[in-house]
């Protein structure tokens, strides 16, 4: 791919703590895959690439005049093929979401309907520059197809039940085996689906892989208070209780929700601060009246990491993280009753460097740095619903639109330009998606692909 | 204006009760400032055209293929010339936004500073299909002309506090007075502060006027629990009892948030059903941890309507009434703990018919129906993020963007067409609230224009 400058930019840049600032008139240099420098506009176009020796030669040239560079966002938590069921689970009771709709609606996946869903997830993400996606479905091979043709970054979970038996935990299991050897753009993580639909032995061989084999584990646990009551009354431990008797999050893991952590589950967790993280994704919580949200405050004052995330859009309906993000500022308030805390800069901090960790990239992206990926997003703050800009973090956090994302690059590749894609036909994309859409949410055939009683 | 069809369009229909739906494939017919017809495409195309005895004649056609028309949404409470301090007041308490902040900013408001904020505000609100604004703010008149400029409708309340004086007071009254008059686009309506802000006796001189000349009154009361408490404690009522004992409601009365309106308070608010409604802007409450939400339900249940508003875009951050109404339905789900609470027809219902009536308009805007007037949105939901499209309906409250609005009508004039603003040049109007930005922010003269105790 070469060089490439985006000259004359404005760059957000969000330190490991503090407050976030905005350098203005800025040349962001990318070589490769990688940010090689941030310097000022007009100091010496060669900086960065002394290294390599190099002069300019064949470098692009991407006019940031006017433009904000973000890190690209990172979506913490989703099942992206879900989008093909965007708005048929509707005003419904989270029980009646699972074993009603969503799951009756699972029998009807087919890896062909996956990786068309899964392309358009990837083109909707793209779009509002989010550049990581950490994923957690079935199918997960072709899910890994459509991310390398759009070319945006993504962990993938082959999810599991233990009800599926053995070998179709061994077939997942295998399948992250496969994807992580792939491409570089894409990681893999073990699956299992949830604390209450795989059992403590299957966990346990989970986490023996995991840590034999070098993997993460991505699963859903304590996503209500109500399924951690459940858990005490039925098993006498909490999820996480459960995740730490199990040897899960000694081997590493990213607990989707957790809104049903309690305290007491803190100090268990602490213990593993270092190698597990939380996705939070508040729109669903509302959405399905879960009673909760994530105590972030808690799990940050034992230094959890955690990541924003949309969850699937079977529930969230969009996969754009400055909505999620917005909605993690505003119900973090909420839940503290303390309007001065999850400021914007701490906001911005978990969608990117907090989205990194979640991801297991800690150092590799989340920040526009040298020697990071270089994933990032340039946005257009011009609009009326963003003037005048006192402040463009807080427009970030509280006004801007995914509409307002001009660019996006992934891994030094311009997969976004002037607001279209260069990797995939999005009227192709779109056109597929809806001649599947209906054999989705077809419940003629019967049955579920598991039922939810947590 | 003469004749305009809207062709081949898909129709949001909301009903006084019961589901919406959507009719496809009509043609929207519009004289002068009317819908006339909403009939099949391809039926008689004179339809609605007949009391006039007219042909065809002079008609423009705008092509709605692929487009869903909705009623223009109505911002139920705002005040609109506060995107001049749009992102100057982050992360503060209540107490803080207040006396720290925006009042203190507000001694610099001018005429012209407000008449540029007012006018980029009806842009960005024209832009996002929102046809109808409820202001409460200083200078109203200068907004009055910023609204007729932009071709937007709006209700203009004046803003008073019982500190300045009766001289104010009464220039304010005469304010509403003339802008009454000034075009069948501006209804006024009477604006007291709120009701700790504003004397038992000048809320009882406000609702004698009301009465007299037929104004309604628009105030906050009740924002917060604690206001609540407070007004209790300090006075033995609570704010709906001020407003009941005062004459507000039996005059007519507006309600903005009445987040702390209790359980107690709703057999008074009962008896002026006909004649109240209350406007809730969750967005707010949740960043500025102000502890509830609207009790939308209990209202619902003794019939006062309820409307959605935005509230002023310093902590609002944007006008965007569709983001607003997202967050009425994910917190009141929340609120109530009932997923199954506030549908999507619900929240549809409260941002059309609900602010039509919050705007005291209730038989003149807020559907699509032959006699109401045409201010119309056209949607264009084909976007990635909308797309495959199982239920417009759910794809109205849960994924669309302001950006996915094409068309505006308002009283059957195009005030937006292809995105574009027809009535203002939107560069102008940014350009001039950048200049003014500053000195609306500045703080160096000292003193503000009320303090916050209450």
């Amino acid at each position: 791919m070469g060089r490439l400058v985006i000259r004359n930019v404005s760059v957000l840049v969000v330190p490991e703590v503090g407050e976030c600032r905005i350098d203005e008139f800025q040349d962001l240099h990318v070589h490769d895959d990688r940010i090689t420098a941030v310097a000022p506009t007009g100091a010496d176009p060669e900086v960065g690439l002394e290294e390599d020796g190099g002069g300019l030669g064949e470098v692009e040239v991407i006019d940031g005049t006017g433009l904000l560079a973000v890190p690209g966002l990172v979506n913490s938590h989703t099942h992206s093929p879900m989008v093909m069921m965007r708005g048929a689970a509707e005003d419904v009771s989270i029980d009646d979401w699972f074993n009603q709709r969503i799951w009756p609606m699972e029998v009807n996946l087919t890896p062909e309907r996956v990786r068309v869903g899964a392309r358009l997830a990837c083109a909707e993400m793209l779009l509002a520059g989010v550049t990581t996606f950490v994923d957690h479905y079935f199918h997960a091979d072709q899910i890994a197809q459509a991310a390398l043709e759009s070319g945006i970054r993504a962990d993938l979970a082959p999810t599991y039940f233990s009800s599926t038996g053995p070998e179709a935990i061994e077939a997942a299991i295998a399948t992250t085996r496969e994807l992580s050897t792939l491409d570089p753009r894409i990681t893999a993580s073990l699956g299992p689906h949830a604390t209450y639909t795989v059992t403590d032995e299957d966990l346990r061989r989970t986490a023996d892989v995991a840590r034999a084999e070098g993997f993460r584990i991505h699963l859903h646990a304590a996503e209500t208070e109500e399924q951690t009551r459940s858990s005490v009354d039925r098993l006498g431990v909490t999820p996480m209780e459960v995740l730490d008797r199990t040897g899960v999050l000694e081997a590493g893991a990213l607990i989707a929700h957790g809104c049903g952590i309690r305290e007491s589950d803190l100090p268990i967790l602490e213990r593993h601060a270092d190698r597990i993280a939380v996705a939070s994704c508040p729109k669903v919580y509302l959405k399905l009246a879960m009673g909760s949200v994530t105590p972030i405050r808690g799990l940050q004052s034992i230094g959890v990491p955690v990541g924003v995330g949309t969850d699937g859009a079977a529930v969230h309906n969009t996969l754009d993280v400055w909505e999620s993000l917005r909605m993690v500022a505003l119900t973090q308030k909420q839940r503290e009753q303390d309007a001065e805390w999850m400021t914007v800069s701490d906001t911005l901090r978990l969608a990117t460097r907090g989205g990194a960790k979640a991801a297991g990239l800690t150092d590799t992206i989340g920040a526009l740095e040298p020697g990071r990926q270089a994933d990032i997003a340039l946005l257009d703050l011009s609009g009326p619903h963003c003037q005048p800009l006192h402040d463009p973090r807080a427009a970030l956090v509280y006004s801007v639109r995914a509409s307002d994302v001009v660019t996006v690059l992934v891994a030094g590749q311009v997969v976004v330009r002037d607001r279209q894609l260069t990797t995939l036909d999005l009227d192709d994309v779109l056109a597929e998606a809806r001649d599947l859409a209906h054999t989705l949410v077809d419940l003629s055939k019967g049955g579920a692909v598991q039922h939810y009683a947590p």
